[in-house]
């Protein structure tokens, strides 16, 4: 069970170096194969996702993934900037699928800025596509008639990259409660247009699913009105990305969020994916021993169940994290003063 | 004085009723002048935003919209839907900064999700652009080369575009606490660089307001943590369509805010302008006079400010509406239970 091991920058290093140690306690048969990706990746190789780390990720079974981003880096042309190692290695791996659950662990419902009984009731996941919309298309900049500076994106989606992360959310859904909001903004974008049609399409091979359409405006404000009410929500790139890091934020501890992005490629022992924390590299705090690194092994946790096949150690893992938060050892964003090394400590006692 | 009064579809009639009385009550030389929109409109006249109507919206000083939205027209082909009646009124009077200001009402910080003491630092001001980006770029569905429907949007901002918009967050910001946040997904896409590099530039002209720049995920994230942080933010059309929901989301009360729609076109008074609120037509409660009324007499407010240049009576509604609230008169919306008329009644007796 190989394992590429890409740290990244900031608190990456610290972060993943907790996870690593609570996957070698499993006793499994797992190897690790460090690259180098992000702004380190550029200071060392003059590129932020460097052909070496890209092979690495193929000749592995997943990715565990830190952070990237550095301010030294924000002068840099945009495809050398530490953000394309993240982006680089999606649509590299054909990693289209990103799953993003938000929940709030027992004994935290008071870390939200949310009312704790609306909190409470948040139970969600967000599938959010990866490889395409305003992200991968035609951009750049140009000059007006006017002789004006112009900048420009071009969003699209086509049927297949819809139906694809279509069938992701109603797979996922149908494992839950069986609830699909699948949100647009069809009333005034004709990518969401075709967007809607597809789902709708898909949603005829899911009997058992109910589906509903919420423009993402609305969206936005019902993940603080009422989250408790989305099962699985589904989305474009986008507005996933907007809409993920709000409900993180409403479960009130990014340090805790886990993500998982997936995409067709199958190991031999489930499906190839990248395993990251929600956060990102947090320059701030970055080599004081204070980052939280539960995301980083809740990450791990995923990484065990979706691509090693290995559910039972992934519940163990989870269940560790979740018994350590019961018994109050929180990082400082979560208002405790548990650092990096003593929360990895205290998860791997309780494994 | 001329205003054009534009009530719609749903809910839109009743609220912008109790509106009028109230600017009736002013004793001011005002006349209003009435033209269809939205799906009304359409069922009239085969078009959601008639000549007539914006005919109507040129000859006047300002504009006081209801609502758009019927599900009935849901079927139409994009360019009849209701929808297209504000986007038509946008752009045909090149109202391009939406100004949405969001606060909690005292005696209100209970009814948002957000736990009271963060409610009540809420103090924002959105700042959208409105004629420009995503919105109103080249669309269309098209077939890709493998034979694949696909639907497309040009996202775009040219750079006197921004210049516009960063001028009026930067006089916002000028007149309240001095911090402006632009808002951007700069690390992405190329319309966000040339945002974000002619907000800088714009900046050199505003010494004494503080620019900070956050990327689009991270702004969703932190109106909900400490949305106190926040006093002008500027975005563009659809961050901000969608940063303006979920910030009148965490007030708590989405009946009680008003927006105003202003472009460079001067007027007699002041400037010409479209106030609406920020809700929509809620077509579920239409015509049982249980609509809250309050963002539509708030926009009425906006409109009395902005176009009339009658400050101290856009102040005296303002603080009618003020104590309406703080005397326990609610709408349903804020788990109160008073109906649309006794609102205009209660507002009118406190004038
Ligand atoms: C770093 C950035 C390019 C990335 C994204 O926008 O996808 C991040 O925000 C995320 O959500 O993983
Ligand atoms: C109705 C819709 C087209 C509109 C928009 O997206 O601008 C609305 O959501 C708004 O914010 O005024």
């Amino acid at each position: 069970m190989k394992i590429a091991v890409f740290a990244g920058d900031g608190i990456g290093p610290e972060v993943t170096g907790e996870a690593l140690r609570i996957l070698d306690a499993l006793d499994l048969p797992l190897s690790y194969h460090e690259g180098d990706v992000g702004g380190a990746a550029y200071k060392k190789h003059g590129h932020p996702l460097p052909q070496a780390t890209l092979d690495t990720a193929k000749a592995c079974d997943a990715i565990l993934f830190g952070a990237v981003g550095d301010f030294d880096c924000d002068h840099l042309s945009r495809d050398l900037r530490p953000e394309q190692a993240i982006l680089g290695l999606r649509s590299a791996n054909g990693l289209f699928a990103n799953l993003r659950p938000a929940r709030v662990f027992p004994g935290l419902e008071d870390t939200s800025a949310l009312k704790p009984e609306i909190a409470a009731a948040i139970d969600l996941l967000i599938v959010r596509e990866l490889n395409g919309d305003v992200y991968f298309g035609e951009k750049g900049m140009r000059t007006t008639a006017d002789g004006l500076r112009e900048g420009y994106d071009v969003m699209s989606y086509d049927e297949s990259e819809v139906r694809r992360i279509a069938i992701a959310g109603f797979e996922a859904a149908k494992k839950r409660r069986g609830l699909l909001c699948s949100v647009d903004k069809a009333n005034v974008l004709e990518t969401s247009q075709l967007w809607r049609d597809v789902v709708i399409e898909v949603s005829a091979d899911y009997p058992d699913v109910t589906l509903s359409h919420m423009y993402v405006d609305n969206a936005a404000m019902q993940l603080v009105k009422n989250p408790g009410q989305f099962d699985v929500v589904v989305t474009g790139n986008l507005f996933g990305d907007i809409l993920s890091d709000q409900a993180s934020m409403c479960v009130g501890s990014i340090g805790l969020l886990a993500s998982a992005s997936l995409g067709e490629r199958k190991t031999e022992f489930g499906t190839f994916g990248l395993y990251e924390p929600i956060h990102g590299s947090a320059p701030d705090i970055a080599g004081k021993g204070i980052a939280n690194p539960m995301a980083t092994i809740l990450s791990a946790a995923e990484l065990l169940r979706h691509s090693l096949g290995q559910e039972e150690q992934a519940a163990r893992v989870e269940a560790a994290v979740a018994k350590t938060l019961a018994d109050g050892i929180l990082g400082g964003d979560l208002g405790g003063s548990a650092g990096t090394r003593e929360i990895g400590d205290a998860v791997l006692a309780r494994l």
